[in-house]
């Protein structure tokens, strides 16, 4: 099969730039040292590619993420690093599963859902779950009096992640994992998961980083100048020409639009519709041909599609099914 | 089922407004002079309804929304109103299709795909598709020379749907379809097909209304003072609360965010993220509450989801299967 053959629009991963990715993230992270975030693309073969690169566990956001790993054999050791009220779905499954928590009542359902492990979610200065530094110690026995294991602290430090600057996300993920090691400190156990891509190499407490978006990478993380290049585009048709402006099948369904517009090489975005995104070409184009648009916001442009394209040149190598969607 | 059943988030809809929308829509504009757009809830299920309030033809924005209400049986009368190169995939649907063309490339694949009609479609002011109002006559030619049925033109005035005030959304409206008038006089036929829930009772023109977002709505035409309320909005759990602020499992994977953060009761919110939103609720919220999230875009919020939930006070009538997604 050929790109010329496919339907637009259709998610393209470049085989070569997602392999030099994983690669790059695997010298600096190896094995446990990366938990990488199954977010971020939401696809059982691009975890296994993942797993191949030695990091067999996994960090997911949901349910319905945690019940697809399993079930593809890739549940050797799952963190759901969110707080849910329906564990009972998690306590049946053949897979090694530990639960965030920050609150009596997920402690709670996470026991009454036949969870084994928890892992207390500090907040750690995003405000978003995660309980205060100073009630972790009290959460963690409140835990272990339910009968659950508590395998640590967990504390993302999501609000520095697009920090232009290096240095400001490094001072920042300091004093956010001041926070992380005093909750640690009070909680005990092995593990203390946090950082992502933009702190990847920043956070020094972290035993695991949590990253997802450096494998497919999106334009928002590649301002950072980060050692991920971008990966995931979007192959569209320009269905109209107008003076001045052109149109290609490839909008709002298609694009997470929360970190704005996408970006298309040679021309200005102007806007984007439903179907459509109109743009100004720096040379003109003709009806009918293919481009490339990139994606904005890597997580929430995935979860729209139903493949990915696995791609080289003009050639699809693989198609990979985007089979952790819904909840 | 009762709503206290379902796996959050879940997308609902308000089976008595949205019968009360769909109600004073066809008695507005009964029968065929509307013409239902699909993309605004991609759902067979919800097209019968429309259908049994007297509206047998559709508007499709893409090639699957077409295919899928042509297996549906729905395929009295579709037109895909969006130009496409690959209309090979229209001409042997068990339907009758129209498609939109703007150029003497989309004439062609609509000829050689083995489409038997087209509108001619006119920028009527929305930088998007169609074209120039003077080469609307020249455009019918070409399409008359393939061999093509000319049913006549459309034009979306899609920059004036959200105008504030309601004079403004009528004078552009007016301007606009004199640009379609103009078209309409070179290009002859029956069809003059223009028109959204936000210009429905202004466009003097239109023989067809092409509204879709009037059934389920959303915030941003929840201002425009129309008589159609919000039907939709999506069942989520507050999963973690911390002093000022809650944090309840719908985020960016569920909400289409091209016009801003959704809207919660009783609350202001602060941020989404990818499967979070937090805000600063009015009273005390306690971990494992229910409550509704109200989209500010209906259009990529529905193509988010699996399923519509049907509901009526706190029971599920009816899961409807979101069968129109992907292209």
């Amino acid at each position: 099969v050929k790109l010329a053959d496919l339907t637009t629009p259709a998610l393209l991963v470049e085989a070569e730039v997602l392999d030099a990715n994983l690669r790059a993230m695997a010298a600096a992270l190896p094995g446990a040292r990366l938990r990488p975030h199954v977010k971020a693309h939401k696809c059982t073969a691009l975890a296994r590619r993942q797993a191949a690169f030695g990091h067999l566990g996994f960090t997911c956001a949901t349910v319905r993420e945690v019940e697809g790993m399993a079930a593809a054999g890739l549940g050797h050791d799952l963190l759901l690093a969110n707080e849910v009220l329906d564990a009972h779905r998690l306590g049946g499954l053949d897979a090694r599963v530990t639960v965030a928590v920050d609150s009596g009542e997920t402690v709670e359902a996470a026991a009454r859902g036949g969870v084994r492990e928890v892992l207390i979610d500090v907040n750690v200065g995003l405000p978003r779950c995660g309980c205060a530094p100073e009630d972790a110690g009290r959460l963690a026995e409140l835990a272990r009096a339910r009968g659950l294991g508590v395998r640590g602290v967990m504390g993302y430090e999501g609000h520095l992640m697009l920090a232009p600057e290096r240095e400001k996300r490094a001072a920042g993920t300091e004093q956010a994992m001041e926070r992380l090691a005093r909750a640690h400190a009070a909680v005990g156990g092995e593990v203390v998961s946090a950082g992502g891509t933009g702190t990847f190499d920043l956070n020094r407490l972290a035993t695991e980083i949590q990253a997802g978006s450096y494998a497919l990478m999106d334009t928002a993380y590649a301002k950072l100048g980060l050692p991920f290049r971008p990966a995931l585009s979007l192959l569209a048709t320009v269905i109209s020409v107008s003076p001045g402006y052109a149109v290609a099948d490839c909008g709002l369904k298609a694009l997470g639009m929360d970190h704005g517009a996408p970006a298309i090489d040679g021309a200005r975005v102007w806007f984007c519709s439903d179907e459509h995104v109109t743009f100004a070409p720096d040379a003109a184009l003709a009806v009918g041909a293919r481009m490339r648009v990139w994606p904005a916001h890597v997580d929430p442009t995935v979860a729209y599609h139903e493949r990915l394209f696995v791609v080289a040149g003009e050639e699809v190598l693989d198609v990979w099914p985007v089979d952790l969607r819904g909840w």
